[in-house]
Order: structure tokens, then sequence, then C-alpha cells
């Protein structure tokens, strides 16, 4: 179900001591592999130098994880044409104690897992999604970044399974919306398309970043800044992103409900003539 | 150097897909051991019960538990009058994403280290500590557990390790003074002890606990509320306390400079009449 390696060999555990499990100290991207690539390589990279740098951490040449990342997927037996890979760096066994030498040359590991393509009627239709009762520490420590301390997307997350809800908005302590679970949130207002700021929590995702850039290009634009509850409830449009589905369109949250209307429309063909595929209408 | 073991059995690796390692999905205790025997285990086992309620994990058994550190300790070649035991729960191996069903059987593994006393000296005279940049996300959702995503607790302690200094006292986003990395504070001012809130982040640390209900049957007692910088800075005599040192003096941080004073002298006391035998004056 899971093929991991380290240094292009099959591995399956890791030492008890590694601070990645004693402290989460590391880091991880999920990249989606289409047609034997992986998907926006450049910002899931760009996004891990940021986070070494922030976490002391040193950060692999790009020609080194990029071979290992192409090994695993040659080795693997999931499909070259749609599946997911995970690289997941730890800061490696070290003296005991939370302090650390900075930096410190990571362990690498890369595993390759099966994925499940998101129904074709979620992008037309959209998705249900719920306010998740577990609140996004504030603090800017590790804001953005995709950290091993993931405990409040667990626990969040874990809110939602039992609901049906294909996915779960989250606010920080203060009552602001950040993101969801698993992926970024966009609300559109009079043709406005806005996103929350990640400078205080929430994970920077790379969908995101892909289409911000696109947005950029267009007349759309996008406003990032910070959102209310109030923000969300007052929406023209909601919708989702994520590495794995692109963006995706919200019909509900709560009592909440929202049309999938053209300014939606329009950013999910935006991202199918720009490599995201899924997004065809 | 360390010994780890799972249900009795000598163990050293835990598996890539556990949760323990993918998202921090666990807790974990650090006991002192001292003639034989876990210091404070009841205040131990209470927060992982605490821990596992927060996080949806199946609270294992006291006997169970209690059987497993004892036949860890017996087969540990470590220095049963003076050791180091930790304990660590994870969500275990279960689907892939943030989400799981809850509760869930948590892994449990226990390991022994050898443990360097503190210098006599520093109970006397006290201890160098310095400010960390490193600021504490404020979030209710796992504030006071000792969960395995310890981030920041890395990077405020690898801040202190190229000082010298002890320890490092943290600030949480909004500035107030909440802890030290591995440590409680407690601060006098006109002989009244005072310690921070730990309702939006920090660590409920045991020794904290055992000593503010010894103090609450003393005259001395202890304030728990929001501290400032400036109390830091006003205050007559700082100390820490810790599952290992039990309570230790502060003599500086930074710039600012305390003396080793009266009242934490009877603090030190409490605890030496109270099984804290390290800190016998």
């Amino acid at each position: 179900m899971s093929d991991w390696y380290e240094i292009d060999k099959p591995a399956s555990a890791i030492e008890l001591d590694d601070r990645g499990l004693q402290y989460g100290d590391g880091l991880f991207e999920t990249i989606a592999i289409r047609r034997g690539e992986p998907r926006l390589w450049d910002l899931h990279y760009e996004r891990l130098v940021r986070g070494c740098r922030r976490l002391g951490l040193m950060t692999p040449a790009v020609k080194v994880l990029r071979a290992r990342l192409d090994a695993a997927l040659a080795n693997s037996d999931c499909d070259p044409m749609f599946s997911i890979a995970k690289i997941i760096l730890t800061a490696g066994v070290t003296q005991r104690g939370y302090g650390r030498s900075m930096p410190a040359d990571p362990r690498v590991f890369v595993g390759v897992f099966q994925a499940s393509p998101v129904s074709r009627s979620s992008y037309v239709t959209g998705v249900a999604t719920m306010l998740c009762s577990t609140r996004l520490a504030i603090g800017p420590a590790t804001a953005g970044l995709k950290t091993l301390n993931r405990l409040e997307q667990v626990l969040a997350r874990s809110e939602c399974l039992p609901t049906g809800a294909f996915e779960g908005l989250t606010l920080d302590a203060e009552g602001r919306l950040v993101c969801g679970t698993m992926s970024n949130v966009f609300i559109v207002k009079d043709s406005r398309i806005r996103t929350p700021s990640l400078e205080r929590c929430g994970v920077d995702g790379t969908m995101r970043r892909h289409l911000l850039a696109l947005l950029d290009a267009t007349e759309l634009g996008c406003e990032i800044g910070s959102l209310s509850e109030d923000d969300l409830a007052d929406a023209d449009e909601v919708f989702l992103t994520n590495s794995q589905m692109g963006a995706i369109p919200v019909n509900r949250c709560g009592d909440l409900t929202w049309r999938v209307g053209p300014v939606t429309r329009q950013v999910l063909g935006l991202l199918a003539d720009h490599g995201v595929l899924e997004c065809r209408g």
C-alpha cells in the first residue's frame, strides 16, 4: 500500500530516537504525480527550502532530491499517471533534549502511494464542508510551513470524518478564517477573490501559490488579508485549493450554502489550462 | 545509550507510516527515576490521561502502563538510583490523511536513559537563562499537554545551546511570559510567588503541579495568572521547576540579575522534604 525509500533503498521504519518522532522536528511535502511527473515541483521544493531555513536544516540540493524522488517513482508499483509522493525530512538522531546544532543534515524519506481522484461531479456541483471547533494556534514561528507538527489538523480533520463532510474549515484562536484541514480557502464577493493571510497560522499550499500567480496575471487578481466568519457567510462563492485536487467549489458549510458561480468556474478553467487537468469542466 | 521497549520487548524503530512520525500524533512523558521508582508517577499518569482525552486516544490502564515501565527499568542497564524514563504514546498506523477514528488504541513505547544530575552549585548560586526570540503560539487546542508537536521547544532550546545559557525563557506570540524550553517559571515579588497560566500555551509540568499543591498547603501559596516581561524584570527572585531537577534558582536572564532569595530557598526546602532530594541545601 505504501512504498518508502531512503537514499534510493527501500525503508520501512525510523529509529525511535529520531527527532522526527520525538519532537516532530522535520518537514514534509505531499506531491501530486501526474503523467510520471511531480506537479508543481518547483513550488514544493521552494516551500521545503523555506522550511529548512526556518527549522535550521541543511537544504537538500534540488538535483539530489529530485533524483531520489524519480528513483522512488521508478521503483514503485503505483500508477505513474496518477499517484501521490510524500517527501519527509527529519532532523535525524542527535543528542537527547530539545536543542540541537543548526543547521542539521536532514534525513530524507520518499514514499509513493496510490491516489483516489475526486469525483467528477464534485468539480461541477461542489462539495460540502463544515466549520471545525478545533482552532489553530496563532504564532509566527512555523506559520505557513508544512512541518511534522500537525496535531491541529489531525484534531480538526477527525471532526469531519463522522459527519461525511468533504472538508473542514478552520478558524484561528481569535476567530479569523484561515484554511481547510487539507486545503486553502478562497471566497468571492462581488466578483472579487479573497483568501486569508497565512502569516500567523495555516499552511501555505502550493496550489494556492500556483493559483495566486495565475490570478495576478489576469484581471481577476486576488486580495490576501484577514477574513472573518462574516466574510464567509456573506460570500457569493467559495472554493478550495489543494495540491492533489487543484481547485474545487464549496456548496455549503454547515447552514451556509453557495452556488458554484462564474468566478469559481473561471478559476477552475484557468488551472485546467495551466497543468491541473482535473479541473477541466 | 538508550533502551526502548514496546510491550516489554526491546524495540529500536517505528514504522514510517506511524502517525507519531507523520503528524506528531501522540504524547510523551519524561519521568525521573530515583531509587528505582518513577518520581511523581501519579502526576505523570494524570497528564497522560488528560492528553489522551484531548487527542482521542484510549488511555492505557495505569496498572498496565506501570508494569511496562517497571519491566523496562528491570531490563535496562541504566542506574535505577538515578535515570530517566520516557514514555511515548502514538496513534499508530492508520489510514492515510490527517483524520482518524477516535478514540484510537495507542502504541506505547518506554525508553530508559542515563541521567546527568545538575551541579550542586546550581542549586545554591542559581543558573543563567536567556530570553528566546522564538515565541510560543497561542491556542488552546493542545495547551498544557506534552504532545509530540514540540518544534517551538526545539527552536527555542537551540537558541540557548550556543550561548551556554542553562535555560531559555519563552514568551507567547503576544509577549506574555509562559515558561522555559524545558521548565516552568516562577517569580517572587514582595514574598508573593506567581507563575504563568498555561491555558493558552506552554507545558503543564509535573514538578509545577507538585509544587503548587505543596504551596497551597502552606502560607506561601502561589498566584497563577498573566505575567509580563516587566513582571520578570521587577521580580525579587526567579526560579524554575522541572521533573528531573525539582526547583532551581535563576540568577540572570540576559541583562537582568536576581539574588537567590529566602522564598526560593524555602521552596527548595519544601520540595526536598517532599521527595525531591536534589533540592536539599
